[in-house]
């Protein structure tokens, strides 16, 4: 473990939201070298374990999971940065961060990483998250990290960039900059409901994907039934069962497109307002940016393209922007 | 117990729902002589208590829930018919009870009683539900039969009957018959997104009710920001907490606000299209109905009455039309 490694790192990347953490060995130009997944979100951190060839101390729960994710790629190479985003920089992380208010430079986020002080170790650089202000306030902590690996450096118009998940967020960047996002708690919605309502009672097991399922409900928002709004259609994923139209284990995926469909209905319409983008990307897991593709072509707004490890071009970016690595390394 | 009773009764009147059961001892023209409220909803039944004055059997809960509801009133006056309406009529209740198709005259639902028989007992007559197969379809166990007590004879024109709660239906009825209905699952979201979601997180206990607050999130419904739908609105509950314009104490209030407000915005919106109803009736839980008057008000419908001993009515008006009891006795 402690042997040689493959290539030379220049930085390592850390992912750290509420659930797990991702650590990338990143080399020359933000070359992938190696990649880590473990399950220590910020909500759940390992309590007391062995530290390797460590002597046993009492650290952090976040000092032990940091240890697992990368301290023996710290010993092999000594002195690499690191860069860290995601809610590890919430209230409820390692360290509070900073918030950046929106609009904002993405290459700005570079200057306002906060460090954590690692006695004896080498130090965190801790990436803001975004705050939005005008309106009902809107928070990101993340996918600001996200979105600059996404985009490229030299889009014209604006990108509008949708990152499915426990809650969505939809960010519009006009020449390198945030100006605008939202927030939809659809993935926590669904899971909430699901759970802890009624009507997860009638759901079976969905033994695959069903996407007949899927695009039913996406539908509906959309029709003149969903005018009612997401609190009276989801009702209807008990009802279709009642009558026999919709079985147990098909309501699952009926009310994942439903909410989804209310989701993407609602951002088309603010989306014509606005006035549209000059392209959409997508970042996030594979299937749900599938099931998000099919909606945003149902409700007119194309086919988005799906960016492929924006997460850690992003880190990538936002070292170089804090002069944390260089191009020539 | 079983001594001399106050006044003669002519029909004893179950409300039986999901998590509670209310009896009623109505006697001439469907006065009410006495009332009982008991924790015994059809998910949750006695299971093994003393039946009285009865020999010790083994009955089901529903037979035990039953007897502590009226079983001295039924050995007091043998003979008295009894009806029940509510979940008890479902698949899980105590026998399943027929769905009537909508639109239905409301004096129609009186010919379709099922009947519990009870070996040596007094048989117990269920109310139908009511289901709408247009559109999505739409279900409702007990409503109709408030909607019956609700209502005048002689409404002429369209009145639209609230019932906020759990679940809440919005009843159309037009020359005393049932021409459709929507629901609405606000109650039960509530709980879901206070218990189970981040939403819950940063709340405390409001310490009374905060209608400021309320007021404040049922506004968010209908304004700019509310266009994007309640799946993203609902997120500022925690965004406001954050820049400390919505403590802690508020939040659940200000949610509560945001998803009526998001249901009677929505209902205002399809009533215009529909057409306006003559009046609107809530029938329900009264500090409920006042925050979903005011929501009312807000969108432009005016201010709803209040009906009172709506379900005791509508059981007994629903017993006058199945010949159960009649206006001369």
């Amino acid at each position: 473990m402690n042997s040689a490694l493959p290539g030379r790192a220049r930085l390592i990347a850390l992912d750290w939201g509420t659930s797990s953490l991702r650590a990338y060995r990143l080399g020359d130009n933000g070359a992938i070298l190696d990649t880590r997944h473990l399950p220590w979100g910020i909500m759940r951190l390992p309590q007391s374990v062995s530290v390797g060839a460590a002597p046993a101390v009492t650290s952090s729960g976040f000092e032990l999971a940091f240890e697992q994710a990368c301290g023996d790629w710290l010993r092999a190479e000594p002195g690499t940065p690191v860069i860290a985003s995601g809610m590890v920089g919430s209230a409820q992380g390692w360290k509070e961060a900073a918030y950046l208010d929106v609009p904002v430079q993405l290459d700005q986020i570079g200057s306002a990483l906060t460090v954590i002080d690692r006695p004896g170790g080498q130090p965190v650089h801790l990436v803001p998250g975004l705050i939005q202000r005008q309106g009902l306030p809107n928070v990101m902590r993340g996918e600001e990290t996200q979105v600059f690996g996404a985009l490229g450096r030299d889009d014209a118009g604006d990108v509008l960039v949708g990152l499915p998940g426990t809650h969505s967020k939809w960010v519009t960047v006009r020449q390198g900059g945030v100006t605008h996002f939202d927030t939809f708690m659809t993935g926590e919605v669904y899971a909430a409901l699901r759970g802890h309502t009624i009507l997860g009672r009638t759901m079976s097991e969905t033994p695959a994907p069903d996407m007949t399922a899927f695009e039913h409900g996406m539908k509906v928002a959309g029709s003149e039934a969903g005018r009612a709004g997401v609190l009276s259609t989801i009702f209807s994923t008990r009802t279709l069962g009642l009558t026999g139209a919709l079985p147990g284990h098909a309501q699952a995926e009926y009310l994942s497109g439903l909410l989804i469909g209310h989701e993407i209905a609602a951002l088309a319409d603010l989306v014509r307002t606005r006035g549209e983008p000059s392209r959409i990307v997508f970042c996030g897991e594979a299937s749900l940016c599938r099931r998000y593709g099919l909606a945003a072509q149902h409700y007119g707004l194309g086919s988005p393209e799906v960016a492929e490890h924006a997460t850690e071009r992003g880190l990538w970016r936002v070292a170089l922007a804090a002069g944390l690595v260089s191009t020539q390394s």
